[in-house]
């Protein structure tokens, strides 16, 4: 087995731990190989391991940070790697593990008592083109001046499902269903429905609701607006467009694969909302 | 082929086009019977074609009314019969056709020219056992003491999803996701998926939020509140119940069936939320 | 200096806090009266001291309990007896003090270190009579029927400012904004204004908004609905009304009056908001 | 009598409008100035009666367009002038007569027939310097990078009132309540009120609720986020600011004044905001 490693770059603990995971996996004869940014905060690693993200081809990635390393990997890797994610980051939606259950956790890996939490993910076409990362929680469609609003139609499955004046659209998977689409007034979607949610911006009127379509939806966004947007990526990537180009955004032929060791649901992510605050 | 004809009670042109409607079946051969209250605020149909709504056994059932006409259809039929709706209500989710091409309906349905919109039902099973109607749109739980919040659990297939103070508790299919739900603050759920919608009624605090959890599920409730509590079926069917009782609510064995001639659902249902003001 | 003293009924160390309170007040000579409801769940008061809270006639009391307590108290007293409030509920957006500072409290009220903080309340008038108790947080006027909206219209001085069906509507103080007006999608209201807050609950279609209006405001009601509603004062004064009255709401030539330390408003009352989860 | 004439630049009605007020005026033998922006879309004016908003000193303006129009006069002039608003916007929440109309109410005008209508503004401080145009409608306060949120605290006279992670903040005035306040879940605010609207944008948790505060209040708001935030005056005047400043907001010494020739609110007010869909 072969796994790949990639820790927070702004916490030495997470580095440090990194180091012993990869020392552990080692020790015990596997192959291990860490992410070469990972490598330039930390540069305690074997030369030879190091690899780019995008290069990576293992069998499993131990990721050891919060949501944003998770979503750092997703927007790198070119394979479906399945993560173990070890919670270095403040909440933790979608970590798995407490780091001082790492190593109980990596046991229970090597000895196969996990199962695989597979998770959809939006892939955008510009103009048809899909050349703009995966999301795994939301694609965001926001005005490029912030307090103007855009005005947009949204068109699901060819009709017409709205069309708003707002700060901006958002559609999210279920996984991205407790980020920012809910601070736009959308429900808590269960992981395991195959759906797309669909939410306003701080639309005018209050009308215009957020939605829930099937995942095999076609979503299609176009713009009255004539000025600048901006399409943001789960919060990581970000591209300035022409209010004159088309958006198309379907379920991607990709997912994001989590090594979970427990099928529970609730009250494991609906109890993290309300210990946000 | 047999029909069985339900119109709304309060309108006269309801009752006088189901009569045309009665008459145009007959004059060409077909079976036709009438439900035994819309004969009763219209007395002109033949008695032998007479029958209540709970032994209608017919392949289609013709519905001039709005959305309550549906609901009683639903809520005393034994059979899943397909129901063609004309809209003689004030907004009409559900209906299909406007009055005036009601023969124009008719027709298409004779020449086989429709298809089936399959909708899911929910049970509810109270300490266990199933009597009371099936709902189309929503179960809503609710305190009986108007102004008194009640206190409540719910669990999603075993686990605790949430623990509420709340005016009530609404649980309701895509179908009903354009009523109570909505208000409550739940999105549009588009009718061809297969999901519950859980949505709080005026919760404190607001950390509480509607989700929407796979058709599959089961949902339990019960009660840390000591005073009665009241169900409500579809905004029709009512029961006062003890708070000691647990409540079991998941996908009933049953769907509604409509007669459509369109796929469409954008811009159908969600231009009929705009419209709603 | 007179005191009358009122304990939560239903707490014990609520009821022997009051006899403390009580002998310590007597032992220095003053005179303290206790409510006869207090009396009654904790017999070791001297009898001669004993009063209905309808008949109080002092310069304090000194309510010992959660917000419940302050409102049997408001809703039962004829006078504006400021309020000295120790805090034996859950949250306490009204309360002042904490059990253990009791005694410091009230040697700061002997000595006359305090400021008195007022709070406006609503009178209702039905049909133009005014038999209800006032309210100090919000009056509700609720669906009689569970699940069933209401048809209203509601009227600020003289012009209509809204049409809705919904659950019910809600008339706020600043005080009751934290309250069920809240609930409801209703603001935060600095208690130092002299405003009223409206809003309708569950109101479909969402258009209908919370409203804040000037004090001197006169909210009329009347309903389109033909059943019965029902009309709740502070969630504890409840009344059946026809559909066929008027209902008129207005300030009340009365206040409550609490005795304060402090005229902090912010974090004290904002960060309530957010503990209460 | 001094006149001065502003017309939306954008719409010839308007602006041949202009042209007949203008020529309607100087015939009856009083004065009119025209601004110069006008002037530049419709040369027709006499060039000794074109000036610059900035120095307009008349004794009232006619303005003929939307509410952008009236933001236009109301951030350049240095005067408190009451302005007639003729309405050739979309909506108009601040324009009060229709075009048809128009020389009747310049009639009622001329003979005094009409009552002013004081409407608070907001004044912002940068580091304690006020050199940014008053708001009519509100202060933004916004991410500058779309998608990423701000985390700031916001002070009410001092004290803590919240600390969110948003896209932003906006304090507006009654005025603004209809506006960018209301799509952040902010309530209809009463244009009689002496009253600050506080709202956070998306905030996630959903604890933090929008605030009405009294208009003597003083807003400080100071950042956590380290990065670039946009303040936004009434969706017109835009200035990039870095996290390091404290921004201050009050109400202004200066009013907006309208003319007006009925003291209607509701259903004035309330009903625009069920129009808006």
């Amino acid at each position: 087995m072969r796994f790949g490693i990639v820790a927070r770059r702004d916490r030495e603990e997470a580095l440090k731990l990194a180091y012993r995971v990869y020392d552990y996996l080692k020790v015990r004869g596997y192959d291990a190989i860490v992410d070469s940014e990972t490598y330039e905060h930390f540069p305690h690693f074997k030369e030879e391991d190091i690899a780019k993200l995008e290069e990576f081809d293992v069998d499993f990635i131990i990721a050891i940070g919060g949501d944003g390393t998770i979503l750092r990997i997703e927007h790198k890797t070119k394979k479906d790697i399945p993560i173990l994610s070890i919670n270095m980051g403040t909440l933790g939606f979608l970590t798995e593990v407490e780091p001082s259950e790492t190593f109980f956790a990596i046991n229970r890996l090597l000895r196969g008592e996990y199962y695989i939490d597979e998770r959809i993910k939006l892939r955008t076409y510009i103009n048809g083109e899909a050349r703009i990362p995966d999301a795994l929680n939301e694609v965001a469609i926001l005005t490029g001046i912030p307090g103007k609003v855009i005005h947009l139609r949204y068109y699901v499955d060819g009709g017409l499902a709205d069309e708003v004046r707002a700060d901006g659209l958002v559609v999210a998977t279920p996984t991205g269903s407790t980020g920012y689409a809910m601070s736009a007034g959308g429900p808590f979607v269960d992981p395991r429905l195959d759906t797309i949610i669909i939410a306003p911006l701080l639309p005018l009127p209050r009308t215009s609701v957020p939605m829930v379509v099937p995942g095999y939806s076609k979503i299609e966004i176009e713009f009255v607006t004539k000025r600048e947007v901006i399409l943001a990526v789960d919060g990581q990537y970000y591209e300035h467009l022409s209010p004159d180009i088309k958006i198309r955004i379907e379920k991607s032929p990709r997912k994001t694969k989590f090594v979970r060791f427990t099928r529970e649901i609730y009250p494991k992510y609906t109890m993290r909302i309300k210990e946000r605050h």
